[in-house]
């Protein structure tokens, strides 16, 4: 295992101190070391928008942390949920008397947990509203929607939310369109390589040389078929065969189409992915709003990609386009 | 190889298709395919700033393209420099009368072309100057700095460079102030893998499991020695030891402090390792004025990381605060 890492059992930690040093000009610590919010929050008069999940995907979660964006995040160990009580201490700390949007992805885990702060919430008076991410397309039928996983999609639906909550809209009207965000929002993975959690240090499944992994979770969850790695046109063909009939996506759509490495795949392979992506929609009467290509949501060092596409609405659109600043997502880099 | 591409023989023309596609509000293609440019280049009154060097380093060259940093970048193939041709084009596009600032890596074949570029365009009466980034420590030793490899120092460079362009200079100083940065500037590598360019299909050399280089160069160039794995804090510790005698950088000094990954290390382990860094300088009365942890300057799939500080002063720390937009490096993220 060919890791910068101290002490294995202890990464989350370490990696929390380095990142509170870094991105000072951005977050803070709070009182719970496992909670960590935006350096103004809570906002005086803004809805407090949250969300929390493992650790090992970075930029998500905390890279989102900032202005227009998230208030304050729950940490958890690498690939689990953070516990109930870093949930109900992150809304406290969003938490302005405006009521608090907790926005996250859908696994056992994060749902037990966020369904406990909930109730702790409720007993000091917080109001707290869900939405809960089901974006990835592959890990469940359409017809079992509410089984699907959240993915990369999550950060439309933060971004999304975070504008609105910024905008001055109300708990209901941030949860309203973060919904609507992630119902309009379909993804799915592509893994070419295992991933090694540093405490187990060894791969937590295999992906044989020469195949690739269709429909991949963010853990390595297994996908819909294994077959021999195609070439990356032949990757974007069967991402967008999988995406676009599933919600439907058809002609005279304007999308956000966001492009991830899963964390060891480079850079420059998500741009040649992008572009037979772009080419395809293209063909096809979808025209992209703005694209995001990069290192956006990851899965420790697995090599592979995910792609996700947001139908847009007039109201999504001017809320994709508003301003943020945070250590993963930026207006640069993008159309 | 676990790639997605598709020919192997054009990686760096995919790449740039989509590259172009997604930053269309930052770049734009000129008349050759082997160069961009910022899309406001060439900017009435500014001194054109340039670039250029071999692909598979993203987000550098070409990542740094836009608002206060760089004009145009000469593109070569994957770690090969850019044609004279192509060097002496990125000029073209960069130049608005007020001359060009080429700012670029000590390699023989950048040094070359560059050299031929610089002819072809005193003949066309564009006036270009140039600075040599050395920022390697372990390329060659301190009495040869002459010899030594450009790496991630390049990027401070660039936006000392750029900023200084932006706010008005003359072609000497962005000269001036850009080789001051650049003398100011050590870094330092540590390789924990191999890399494998796509159109060789395996790995370019070999590090063993439980080993690491350092020293190592950003195309594989064998390090000062090949150690056992250490942790994250004993190879801050090792990178500072090579860095901070070499300069010397001193107590009661403020510097930049820039970690980049080298391509499939996660971005974690990157915060990891800065803890460490910050914690020893700190220690030392060293302030880090500004800290950069990401993927900045890559070498394809290799697993391991660059450290790069440089010393400031007061016009350095004013050029390192100005606004950027691009790609690669914006304000955020970073102190």
């Amino acid at each position: 295992m060919q890791r910068i890492i101290n002490n294995p059992n202890e990464v989350v930690e370490d990696m929390l101190k380095g990142f509170v040093k870094t991105h000072c000009d951005i977050v803070d610590k709070t009182d719970n070391s496992r909670v960590l919010k935006y350096k103004n929050a809570p906002i005086e008069g803004k809805v407090g928008v949250v969300t929390g999940g493992g650790s090992g995907h970075k930029p998500a979660f905390i890279g989102y942390i900032g202005k227009n964006m998230i208030d304050a995040v729950a940490i958890g160990e690498i690939f689990s949920s953070p516990t109930a009580k870093a949930f109900y201490d992150s809304f406290k700390a969003a938490n302005s008397g405006n009521g608090v949007a907790c926005l996250y992805g859908n696994y056992a885990g994060d749902n037990m947990n966020v369904k406990m702060a909930l109730e702790m919430a409720k007993m000091e008076g917080i109001e707290v509203k869900t939405v809960v991410a089901n974006d990835d397309v592959a890990s469940a039928p359409k017809t079992e929607r509410e089984k699907r996983r959240g993915v990369a999609g999550e950060i439309i639906m933060w971004k999304v939310g975070g504008a609105k909550a910024a905008q001055g809209g109300s708990l209901d009207e941030v949860i309203e369109v973060s919904q609507r965000a992630i119902d309009n929002t379909r993804s799915v993975g592509i893994g070419l390589s295992p991933c090694t959690i540093p405490a187990v240090g060894k791969p937590n499944f295999t992906i044989e040389e020469g195949t690739m992994e269709v429909g991949i979770g963010h853990h390595g969850e297994p996908g819909i078929k294994v077959s021999e790695l195609k070439t990356a046109d032949e990757m974007a063909e069967s991402m967008l065969d999988i995406i676009l009939p599933d919600y439907p996506f058809v002609e005279g759509d304007e999308v956000v189409a966001l492009v991830s490495g899963l964390g060891a795949t480079s850079v420059m392979e998500l741009y040649i992915l992008y572009n037979k992506v772009e080419e395809i929609l293209t063909e096809k009467g979808i025209k992209v709003h703005k694209s995001y290509v990069g290192n956006y949501f990851t899965s420790l060092d697995m090599m592979g990609v995910t792609l996700t596409l947001t139908k847009l609405d007039d109201e999504l659109k001017e809320l994709i386009d508003v301003e943020v600043d945070t250590m993963g997502l930026t207006q640069f880099g993008s159309k």
